[in-house]
Parts: structure tokens; C-alpha cells; sequence
């Protein structure tokens, strides 16, 4: 029996914006961020308090938080990426209701990423999340390279779980897994969300998030649903991800989940034309083509008339 | 259970090929059927004898029949649209071991594709099929718009199932079922299949045919599986298929298809490397980048060291 109703996370502001090499206008990022909380989605990940001269693209995080229009139903997110970024973060506290931490579950693509082993990581995030949690705000963490990792290979499911243990008993109330290469498989990904229910129980809200890298994230999709799994993460327009391998597409795009959820007869809140819209709004800023199918396609449309 | 083995027919060389505007010269056309036969897949698609001034692009149907240079074991195919087509096949009957027959299962479609309504089709196919049978070859019937037509919506799996048993009835093994433009979905698709086993039994070859148009091909391949279908088609490069609605995506890139079969330990016989050599030369003798995942990203290394 797969879920009747599906969480959707759109990550594009943060995620997909932040692997843009060419700078977006403020002014775009807030017009693209109304267009997605005028679809329906209903949790933005904004943006990141991250330091200036390392992403110039999300030096405007302040001024984004503080003017973005939206829905007031719409949890609006902020990725922290350590104690400095929660500060920052903090001196606009009301512009905000949750935060995401990350790390990676493979020690090389961790310290490729951050500089850190996952143990030193681990220890900031523990700090950020019950600091995070004595403000009220919910917390997710997000473990990438859950799956598999473009330089260690294989990764262990016990190490993955272990860590997702730990962010949990520091206050974590979500945890998403990040197929941040495009390696997983249908099956392992039902193996693993089903170990990830017994062992982290239903207390804790559990969140798939794949790349579309190697063509199967939707497949993983369906895998994740059977598995019980009834919340995503995904990016609008297809935009951001990992960019490797390098000219490989990342994030599976927000509008290609969607249609086919609702295709499947699951419910997600979302209006897709809405949310195609932002998608070509987005296309347009960025002077482009984009990855997502549906920006291409159309929705499947039953009702055309014979002609 | 997942079937442990799947058949992988190839359509590039006569689907994907006839939906290229410029015409690919013949030694190019014969150079990449070679590569493709050297991959493994052991049933290829190879041309079709259409009317030249209708499809230039197949007009060296003969010559592409009578000069492909393939392993002993490969089924070679030829797609027949009708007698003439199977008059024309037979000047070159030591050349191919099967034919396929196709129709839509939407008036519309097929009267838009071969200016006929479905009766029409039908009654010449069968004559084909017919023929096909006395001269020893391999039969399949292919039903276009199986899960849904552009032009009428929804398509009544009913209507469909009586298609595939008329062929059936006039000596087809092999009924392979296109989601020609891609409106297809996992549970749709899981429904149809495990009705269509129950209704034409495990007598009759049962083969799927997706498209990726909203990226949701593979997830059908899942939904397929999961119904006990372990044959289906594809194309390399992801060339080919519908170009409804314009400048969408076709086919699904077999090596996409193959990649995420081989992660989930299922077998078809193919090296991935050597089929991504073919679609490598493809992309190179067509000149355009392919929508093939895996061409860009590569097949996914377990084994990479750390760095």
C-alpha cells in the first residue's frame, strides 16, 4: 500500500541557485521564490549563511530571508552549515522555522566537501541542532553519499544509519538521505528504507533525496514509496546537485516528482502549472535549457479533446 | 520477486534513426549496428521497408539488411508497416530472423501515423502476420499509445488487450506494449501488466516499450518488473521515439535501461562499456549532444579507490 499523500521539499533557492556559476539577481531569486510558495509547496529551503568569498552566490542570504514573500503555511528553511552560520542566521530568527545541517556519511567525500572528517562534523552539528532546537526551529539533517560515493565507492548502510542515529539523539526530527552521485538502485534503496524504519522507528521523519544522474531517480522514487517513504526532496527546474560527474545532471526536479505522484494518485498539495511556471521563470533567468522533463513536455494531459 | 534476467531489444537502428532529420550515411548506419552487436544485446532492430520518398532516412533499408555485419546469435529485425513492406523484406529473407508489425490502439493516432483506422491496420497486419509465420520468422506486433494517446486521452486497457489478442490470434509470440508519448504511470502500468499476463497468458511474449518523455521511463521498468515482465525495448542514445509533443525526449536510453538493471543484479547479457562505445559514436556521427544519462555520466565504479 503506498502512501496517500507526499511531502515535497523544494531545495531549489539553496541547492539549485548555489551551483549556479553566473550570480543571480536578488531580485530574481525573491521572484522565483513567490512563484514556488504561490505552487503549493509548502517547505522552501531558502537559502545558507555560508561565507561570501567561498559561494558568492548566496551572499544576499540576509536580504532574501528577510524580504521573501510567502505564504504563511510555508516552512521556510535556512542550511546551516555550522555554529558561525547559525549566528548568522539567528539575527534573523523570525524570517524562518527550520534549519538543515549536513554532512556526508563517506569520510572522503566529507572532507572533499567541508575540510572535516564526519566525526568533526558530526560534533559541530550536534551542537547546531540542540542550539537549533532551544529556539524552537525544526531541525533535519541531511546525509549525503548515503548510497554511494564517487570516491570511496560502496557505502556501508550501518555506517549511514549510525550517523543518522547520532543527529537524531541531538535533536534531529528529520533525517534525508542524499543520493548525491546518482548510484542507487530500486532495490537497494527499498532494502535501505526499510532497515531505516526499524531501526530509527516512525518517531523520526525519514526523507528521500535522489539525483537524476544516471536516469533513475524517479524509479527510486517508487522504490522509497514501497519502502513506506512519504517525503522528498527535490529541486525545481532540475537545477543544482552535484556536479559530479561533471556535466551530469543532479536533483531530480521538483515538477517531474510531482506529475508523476499525482499521475500515481498520490497527493502533494502542489499545482503543477503553478509550479511549471516557476520552472520556466526560473529557465528564463538562468538563459538556458533545464533538465526537467515536464518544463519540456507538458503535463499528461487526459482530457484532450479527439482531433 | 524480480525476474533475474531480462531481454533487452534494441529499436535505435530503425526507431531512432528514422526520427533524424539528416540522413546518416549508410557505413555510419552499418559501423554503429556492428557496435551494438558487439555490446551483447542480442535482438536489434535494424531497418524498415517504408516508401523512400516518405522516409528518405530508410531508403538503404537493402543495403543496411544485406551488409550488417552481426554475431551469429543476434536476432535481426525488421519493422513491416504492411504486404508491400513484407513483399520488399522478403527479397532479402536470409537477412532477418523476425519482424515486427505495429498499430496505434487510439483511432486517432493511427489514422494521424498510417492514414488508417485501427479495423484497417489490423486486418493487414494480420495478412502479415500470417505470411510472417509460414516463412518461418519470429512475429511480434507492437500497439503504439498503449497508455494513453496525445490526441484522445485516456486509452481503455480493454480496447488495448483485444489488439494484442487479435494479433496474437493471427500468429504474433510477441506483443510489445509503447507508452509512445510518455503518459504512463508506475501503478497504471503495474495494473496493465498484471492484467495483460492474466488475460493473454505466458504464451505470448509480453514486452514493454517506455518512453522518457516525463522522466518516469524507468520507474515504469520497475512498476513492469514488479508485474513479472522481463523483456523490453529501448534505444541507444535515447534516440528516436515521438516527437509529440515537440522536443521531447523518446525512447529510453538503453544503456539508462541496462545501468539501472545490471545495479539491481538483474542480467541481460550486455557490456555496458561496449554499449556506451556505440552510443560514444552515435552521438559523434549525429553531432548533437543525446539524452542518454549514463553517455554523460558514466556507469556508476564501486570500485574507485579512495583519493
Amino acid at each position: 500500500m503506498l502512501p496517500s499523500t507526499v511531502r515535497v521539499r523544494e531545495v531549489g533557492p539553496r541547492d539549485g541557485f548555489q551551483n549556479e556559476p553566473e550570480i543571480i539577481a536578488t531580485e530574481d531569486k525573491l521572484r522565483l521564490i513567490e512563484l514556488l510558495g504561490g505552487s503549493g509547496l509548502r517547505r522552501i529551503e531558502l537559502t545558507s549563511f555560508v561565507r561570501a568569498d567561498v559561494i558568492p552566490q548566496l551572499a544576499d542570504a540576509a536580504e532574501v530571508l528577510e524580504r521573501a514573500q510567502l505564504p504563511a503555511d510555508v516552512d521556510r528553511s535556512v542550511l546551516v552549515p555550522n555554529e558561525r552560520g547559525l549566528d548568522a542566521a539567528f539575527e534573523h530568527r523570525d524570517c524562518f522555522e527550520e534549519i538543515n545541517v549536513f554532512l556526508s556519511a563517506s569520510e572522503t567525500h566529507n572532507r572533499r566537501n567541508v575540510n572535516r572528517s564526519v566525526a568533526e562534523s558530526l560534533a559541530g552539528l550536534e551542537r547546531v541542532l540542540v542550539r537549533g532546537r532551544e529556539a524552537g526551529l525544526r531541525c533535519e539533517g541531511v546525509i549525503s553519499t548515503s548510497f554511494g560515493c564517487p570516491y570511496e565507492g560502496r557505502v556501508d548502510p550501518a555506517r549511514v544509519l549510525g550517523i543518522a542515529g547520532t543527529l537524531v539523539a541531538a535533536g534531529a526530527q528529520e533525517v534525508a538521505f542524499g543520493d548525491t552521485t546518482g548510484m542507487a538502485n530500486p532495490i537497494q534503496v527499498r532494502n535501505f528504507f526499510t532497515r531505516a524504519r526499524e531501526e530509527l522507528g516512525d518517531a523520526v521523519e525519514l526523507t528521500a533525496h535522489f539525483h537524476n544522474t544516471r536516469g533513475a531517480a524517479l524509479a527510486n522514487v517508487l522504490a522509497s514509496l514501497e519502502a513506506g517513504i512519504d517525503s522528498f526532496e527535490s529541486s525545481f527546474g532540475e537545477l543544482g546537485g552535484c556536479p559530479v560527474p561533471a556535466g551530469a545532471t543532479g536533483n531530480v526536479a521538483t515538477e517531474d516528482l510531482v506529475s508523476m505522484l499525482h499521475e500515481m494518485g498520490i497527493e502533494t498539495g502542489v499545482a503543477l502549472d503553478r509550479l511549471l511556471e516557476a520552472a520556466r521563470a526560473a529557465r528564463k533567468v538562468l538563459g538556458r535549457a533545464l533538465g526537467s522533463h515536464l518544463l519540456v513536455a507538458g503535463p499528461v494531459d487526459w482530457e484532450r479533446p479527439a482531433a
